[in-house]
């Protein structure tokens, strides 16, 4: 017996539901937990559901291209742990919840390696026995320190790029390499705060919360696709360093958290947002 | 076009829910929202589905029992407003909050009537224009007086009763009456500081956190199905009787997500739990 | 005896609270609760003590002045309950929230009349014996319509005035009469979303936490100093309206939070900021 | 310049700010921060004092001492680092956010040694260069086994020892040697579910929102002092395993933020209570 995940979305139309599980019945597939959702302002239908059985892919994906609309989307994704690498500068907090999450099984990811533009983290990595390349960015523009970062993720072939405080902007030529795979850790509440040193800004305006957004990368900085936002509160006694402290709690937080659900095959992407079942 | 949703419920089986949503879809009912779950320490099916479209009770209902298994329970109900009496004793902040959000249309319900043991809380109940009977409990005993409150509230044939701060414990004759349908605040967050006079236990504890629990009423005081349950921090600065204070934000938000969840037939009792879907 | 709340804020300097806690014990006044902040950024101290005792004002603010140093402010506030004029359009929920907190004295400020450029919330008003006054808009330009506001509001001499979801913009001068005395709810964590239908703004970037900000008025809209925030979690199934009706819940628990704040005189306004002790 | 902490405490009589602020004034010592709190119950006044200076630590407290009530309680700490010793069993959680948190900077503890009852979290301890002690229960009775834990724990004459789910009851012997020195973090939102199996109970009572304390040991088991709580929402779809995988997060979190307001000096233990200032 084998599980798998099937994520479907296409058009809404009547009978979704009973024709995928009817067809998952057929197969005798047993369904574990199922959730559906339809958006009504676009009219599209998601679903995803955990599968159990003995599965042949093939006809089962060929059934449910026929019964379903033109143009629908299916995956059938089976439950292997998905193979990530990490990209870091020199802060640690996130990439040691990340690494201390995983030592204790909370977090089911293949931390394939951590790859950082300085050494600083280098030890950290190693202590989990985890392989740790610096390319530094040092005397290269942006174009050429990124080829030399992508020839060492793309020896790892990752199902997800993690930017687990990586302190540099990514042109559109990485992005589309790994379109909808590279999950980023952004220090505000988006919208607040977009761009540089945003708890200076959050200071500076003397907000009473400050939070923390994970995010798929697009080309558009700071406006990608939203996983996962949280908020702590503050108060006026804290400067934009205690801000900057208190903040990495929930940074870490709500990175793994997002990282959670993209590895468990929860999150759909459609359009500009996310849709997590 | 009507809208109504079914709730089943019965030991799980392969391909439930496509046996169900196959009837929905041969009966033209459109699936507006479905949700799911299996208990599988019970081995217990759960399912809520919204359905829109013209609806032949009979003949739907006779199609689910002939394909769901033995003793599968099964619910069709229409979407009109549920009817609720409320029971008050002296404190105004739950039954104000029921009222306001029903004034302003953030829940939906029907209150038929107040009824106290005190006249307390008949001006606050008249400002919007529902009846309020005062039953006082003076020179009854528990009976007597219960069979009071019990003439008056079967008058208004109530889909539910709720206990928004009825400081009086019932006897197992009247909860029998209203099996499941007797909704009670209980100012802690149970199991903690069970019985008489919870934020004086707390306020001894030394607890850093206060709460209230929303329950259905069973013979065994503070023992039946959770609803729902919040808590806020407090510290030490607080009294017991600051404690209460702060309570009462909480109290009466839980006691209304609580109502809202079951007024809209999103609760299934199983066992000593609910189920909420 | 009387209780009296010390407000004071200067330079910070060494001793000064030795100073200031001296004097007061040399009135014969007892300390109930004293708390200070230093910002270390701009060198201001700030101090807020709780006082109780036979105070004689002059002579205590007198010694105050001759110990503190040039420029320092400090005020004496006597614990009566502060008068507040509520402003509306049509919305209902923050009204009510304040109108049902202050009934059950969980809020305790004098609400001495609600005036909307609608006649929507006067029925809501009167229930609770409160002069409701309609200035409508109609035919009139901004300037000549705040004119006609200013007459009721200031008939009242309000202590502070409360936007409770007044969804008109006030001009300079309008602000200038009440400066640093008028309170508005914001239906969004600021800075995000500022200026029109944040909901929509918040449905189109696809948050997964929606906010409410209470902040005095300046002459800069959304941009006067923040009191209190606070947010909830949505998440995909939330259309705009969805949005606004679950915002509302924070909207009215924000405003309501940050209007005790004011009234309890626990807010220092500074800079474009506020000390809250 | 050095920066220490006076903490003191005693019956509360009128003036005590004033004195205490005045002595540390005339030692020519700058107050950072400063807070206090009169607990009106008992009549007891607490003040922790932030200062900044030359010291004198004998003249300071004389003066102290000359000027406080009869019995009153004063302590001056230094800010150095705090020396713990932590005592685990097979778990990971706790110990490995403790050891991550102080290996980012953001908890600032001296870790002098981790012992445990199995060898399962020597490999993570030393990782982080920390000595590891494993020290067997197997064939020893509770009072030979602890009689072996305290000489190891002993060496290192720890200030505090945290128990970081250490899963054995301790002896009065054992907990007097460290009175009020011992943290235990406590996998359930005391006083609810004491005892064993807290998330077993947890789950059989249907609750929906678990939580964690983090408390002083003392002769009673789950009865000493709580320093923090923290809870998280769960719904029926949690097994008690599943609590237990979510609980182990706000256990960790709880632990360390109890453990931080303790290293830190901000907690006083008064009757079976504390206070945080």
């Amino acid at each position: 017996m084998e599980k798998k995940t099937l994520l479907t979305h296409c058009t809404d139309a009547p009978g979704l539901i009973s024709k995928i599980t009817n067809i998952c019945y057929k197969h005798q597939l047993n369904i574990i937990h199922n959730s559906e959702y339809v958006d009504n302002t676009s009219g599209h239908f998601f679903m995803r559901t955990e599968l159990e059985g003995y599965f042949n892919d093939e006809t089962l994906l060929a059934d449910l291209d026929n019964a379903l609309p033109q143009g629908a989307k299916r995956k059938l994704i089976s439950s292997t742990r998905k193979r990530v690498v990490i990209l870091v500068t020199k802060e640690s907090h996130c990439l040691g919840d990340i690494l201390m999450k995983n030592f204790d099984g909370s977090l089911n990811v293949d931390i394939a390696a951590v790859i950082g533009n300085y050494d600083v983290l280098q030890g950290l990595t190693e202590k989990f026995d985890i392989p740790y390349h610096c390319v530094s960015h040092e005397g290269l523009n942006r174009q050429e320190h990124e080829q030399k970062m992508l020839e060492v993720i793309n020896q790892y072939d990752p199902d997800f790029v993690v930017l687990a405080k990586y302190m540099r902007v990514l042109t559109p030529a990485f992005v589309e390499q790994y379109h909808h795979k590279i999950i980023n850790i952004h220090h505000s509440f988006l919208p607040a705060f977009i761009g540089a040193r945003p708890y200076q800004q959050a200071y500076e305006r003397g907000v009473k919360i400050i939070g923390a957004t994970a995010h798929f990368v697009t080309n558009d900085l700071d406006e990608g696709p939203i996983i996962k936002q949280d908020v702590i509160p503050i108060d006026h006694t804290f400067s934009a360093k205690d801000m900057a402290q208190a903040g990495r709690d929930v940074e870490k937080s709500v990175l793994s958290k997002a990282l959670s659900k993209v590895v468990n095959d929860h999150v759909f992407v459609y359009g500009n947002k996310t849709v997590i079942l």
